[in-house]
């Protein structure tokens, strides 16, 4: 299929019936720098807006190896066995990948990538977040109109993607694994406070001790943090994702968050927060780029930069020199 | 004495030689919002600015109810008698005191306030942030030159004037009490990561067991957090400023941080990293502000956000319109 050869109506058309094909083309064509490309993916988003509250995205963090790729392909599976169709995407704005290549994550998840049911995608190339993320977000919108109730957007646990991902979802999950004893040194700041459930994978063999002290641990820390907003606790759960254990007691908690979340208005609330919060950061971050990209700053921000790290201008009187410039206000 | 008399000229000297009255000027035309004297204030500034690294900067931070005036007065008296020449500052952009008013400070430090080798001013009225942070930083310029080597900035422990702060002085100390035993609860975010030294105070008559307890509690939590960029390990002590207890080992803790931060460089390269932070910070929030003040920004983003919330546009497509007629980029 050529992607010269297709319309944006009838992608839109294709990713409403959930044409596995056209969604992967729509999301290509979201990924695209090209200009052309660019103006059909704001129609086919434009299309796929909704407000459909019945969706469910999940953010799932971990650093590299607790397994995130082991955890989501079976907790997919159990999802898709209970009539959820589910759909995988990777923030990841350091990924090296092969742009449109999938192998990466189909191989990682072989088991749920075979699955009728579940859409795997990569993540969208580019090595700035905000673009990434802004990608991410654009496919949601295709991937829930095509009939995805269930999105899980996984982190790769380094830099500042957890924020970006925590700022897209309805529930965000921190994966662990046991360690030496001393869990929550290196842990990232805010990680935290983002976490609606923190698990605690690899609780198998002779790591079930460790993994339930780390359990204690965690439950402990977690009493440090005033009440979140909405009313809800983060818990802590232990799980095996290898042996299949535990993935029914985190989707019944991911559950009663999301009635509880909806009972008191927060889902909604919630959703309606974060698209003003896209918004807004992405005037700011479009302000930003082209402020920078802007000869002048080109030419000058430099030289007054080392002029305030020397000491010889005030940073004050450095900006309004550039302002004054470029005429702003 | 009227400030239409006074020269630029005349102010700078009259800093440069330590006239208390003439600093005082200074720092009210750089609080004020009048073109005219920004004009001259701007002029003060460029004349104050100095590399002089052997000045100390202390932010100090607290709920109400820590004890921070008793705290400053004790420990200001302190330093002036180690032959130091202090200055206090504060940062409360929700200050409703009087503008120019400093009967709030002296009346609250009224030892401290009658110190010939003290001076005390109160905090810089405005209800933003960025502005009253402003003012704090270039009235810190005014005061070094004027030959206080060590400002002491204090902030009301409320909203976001931590990190405003923080981003502006040399060494962080984090003001406590012991409580019921609890002492970590409700902690704010990201305060404990950015404190140098933690102070238990009030450890006085009964509650001295109470204050090493909290002690003991506060080191272990310390130890949760990676160790920072700058080789430092936050400390926990406690003191009575009520009976001036305490304070020559704080002193101690803080002239052991700078002689090691002069060692490995760091604290010159603090206060550079902290100075270009400010010219970035500076230019992006003036670039916010005059788009936000736009006349179409004004007109559309009310309705732009409501269409967002209502999901009947998405927000990039709802950021690209309004880009698109203020001609950016």
């Amino acid at each position: 299929m050529n992607l010269a050869n297709l319309t944006t109506a009838k992608i839109i058309k294709g990713i409403l019936e959930n044409d596995v094909a056209l969604v992967s083309k729509a999301i290509t064509l979201i990924e695209s720098t090209n200009t052309a490309h660019r103006i059909m993916a704001n129609e086919i988003i434009q299309a796929c807006i909704s407000k459909n509250y019945e969706t469910l995205r999940i953010g799932i963090t971990g650093v590299p190896g607790v397994g995130k790729s082991t955890f989501i392909e079976q907790f997919g599976n159990h999802l898709t066995e209970k009539g959820k169709k589910v759909a995988v995407l990777t923030v990841d704005p350091s990924s090296s990948r092969t742009k449109g290549s999938i192998l990466g994550d189909k191989t990682r998840m072989t088991e749920l990538a075979k699955n009728p049911n579940a859409y795997i995608r990569p993540s969208a190339s580019g090595t700035s977040l905000g673009g990434v993320a802004r990608k991410t977000r654009e496919s949601i919108m295709v991937l829930e109109a095509a009939g995805y109730n269930t999105i899980i957007i996984e982190t790769i646990g380094v830099g500042q993607s957890e924020t970006a991902v925590h700022s897209m979802v309805d529930f965000f999950l921190l994966l662990k694994i046991a360690g030496a004893g001393d869990e929550l040194q290196g842990i990232k700041r805010g990680i935290m406070e983002m976490a609606d459930l923190i698990v605690i994978n690899k609780a198998d063999g002779n790591n079930i001790k460790n993994a339930e002290l780390s359990k204690i641990e965690f439950t402990r820390a977690l009493h440090m943090f005033p009440p979140k907003e909405n009313g809800w606790s983060a818990e802590v759960l232990t799980c095996s994702a290898l042996e299949n254990k535990g993935l029914k007691e985190i989707w019944q908690v991911i559950s009663t968050y999301c009635s509880l979340m909806k009972e008191n208005g927060f889902f909604v609330k919630n959703r309606q927060n974060q698209n003003e919060q896209w918004l807004l950061q992405y005037l700011e971050q479009e302000l930003l780029t082209a402020f920078h990209n802007h000869e002048i700053t080109k030419d000058l921000l430099p030289k007054l930069k080392e002029e305030v790290i020397n000491g010889s201008i005030s940073p004050f009187a450095a900006a309004e020199k550039l302002l004054k410039l470029l005429k702003i206000p």
